[in-house]
């Protein structure tokens, strides 16, 4: 199969990265994040959430984030939704893509979303219902798909399962994540093998943590599968909630850079990319996670 | 190409890594750490360097090293030797295998190494000359296979001769080293493809280094191309002298965790690995750069 000429970055930095940030952020920040990343070329972020602060006490304010930013032609601005009362606030808030999120473990849907996997499929009907009425699309999530911190291993007809039904319920693509970043690249080539031949390769994405280091050869793997679009994070935000202290989200700078390296086409630029990530490290005075920003930072 | 069922890892942490580290650091640590490496079943450990201390101050003392060591069956411990007078030195400390290291870079052999390629390759026939005469296997390292700190770009031909020639001169082995780590996995494929038409594959290794974070992704590129020996260093010992604060040689761990993945035989145990790799970087002091590593430590 011959790599995608063209890859779509699905940026989840101001939401899934900032979500796992320690540091509280203002909602200024928020709206620089995203303008600069729009400016860089991304054409979609994942600007927010629409959940109880109770629960994301990080994403209170993203309808003030959605009203701040400058809204860039062509590009995406998504907000994850887990049910139909978020789905209800993003659009009040002018939303025009949603995501929601599904585990393929059962045991990480109860402890992270205190609702089996069947439950939390069955709540996202009314979403789905209701996105398709307001002519919303919307983007399936599923975590765990290599590996779950609580049971351990996943079966890959589970992940087959989840996505399929995902996509029967009317998300347009469904994007599968190595949440605890356990997967390496011959496992990530035979779960797109098996999920592909039920849903659609051009409706699945890749979405990969680096905690064991593994991100770039499991998403080359998966350009090697056909997949062409990878969700990432710039600056590598977010960290990892289920091992303190090590790597979470890949750095978007990173595949980007893999990317540009194999003549595929993204429209970003990456040096714009190393600015708007290197300058939200310093609004969380933490040290950036992209190993590209860095070796480009310390060679200028 | 099916992937290699077995691959050797050639352990670079004790001369390559340590030599670019700043902490000084003594005899018996660095013996130390060579038989923690042993233990966890590493087959190959280069220990230290045969070459001036006043251009390597770290790899003063490799004799005391070798003297040192729990030399274990089946075990190679190497030591690079720049000339005939390291080779000598090597010698009388009773050392069985020895490397030389030749640049694919006009630009990087003049700065590295004060002369020509062609002169670097004529420096080593009589350390090839005498190894031969006592029996002594050696293997040969080419740097900058991928590009070049000081001229940028490396053209493929310049490796392919480099390399023809060190193999001509009866280095049993070749290592191709991406220095800087700018490589990706496309031009990767591409080196071995054309290296790999004029020196049999099975002669060839990859020495990859994990600034821009490619690292894993070009092992993987390597292992889709029959390569079955690759250099890499404990915790990621080494740091990039190019690039204060960046990264440099990958960690061998995170190569471990890749090729146990794979279902590849090593070998080697993760756990000794991980533990060895731990040991050191609490003796220099600083952070454990492979990513597993810091995965495992975080939950445990």
């Amino acid at each position: 199969m011959p790599l995608p000429q063209h890859v779509r970055l699905v940026e989840v930095g101001p939401r899934d990265g900032l979500q796992n940030e320690k540091q509280p952020i203002s909602v200024a920040d928020k709206v620089r994040l995203v303008d600069d990343l729009s400016a860089a070329g991304l054409a979609y972020v994942e600007v927010g959430s629409f959940v109880s602060p109770k629960w994301v006490p990080q994403m209170a304010g993203s309808a003030e984030v959605f009203a701040g930013i400058r809204q860039k032609p062509g590009v995406t601005y998504a907000a994850l939704t887990p049910n139909l009362k978020g789905f209800e606030a993003a659009l009040e808030a002018g939303v025009k893509e949603v995501a929601v999120f599904a585990a393929a473990s059962e045991a990480f849907s109860q402890k992270n979303i205190n609702c089996s996997i069947k439950e939390s499929l069955e709540r996202f009907v009314p979403v789905l219902d209701a996105a398709r009425e307001h002519g919303i699309r919307v983007r399936g999530y599923v975590s765990c798909v290599l590996g779950c911190p609580y049971q351990g291993e996943v079966d890959v007809q589970q992940v087959t399962a989840v996505a399929a039904e995902l996509d029967a319920m009317g998300c347009y693509e469904v994007s599968l994540g190595d949440t605890i970043g356990v997967g390496t690249a011959g496992a990530t080539r035979a779960m797109f093998e098996v999920v592909g031949a039920r849903v659609p390769r051009e409706r699945l994405a890749g979405h990969f943590h680096d905690t064991y280091g593994q991100a770039l050869a499991n998403i080359y793997a998966s350009l090697l599968e056909g997949i062409a679009v990878f969700d990432s994070s710039v600056a590598g935000l977010g960290g990892c909630p289920y091992a303190k202290g090590a790597t979470g989200n890949v750095a978007s700078e990173d595949v980007l850079y893999l990317l540009n390296g194999l003549g595929i086409h993204t429209g970003i630029d990456l040096d714009a990319l190393i600015a708007a990530g290197q300058r939200i490290c310093q609004v969380l005075g933490k040290e950036n996670g992209s190993r590209v920003a860095r070796a480009r930072l310390a060679k200028a």
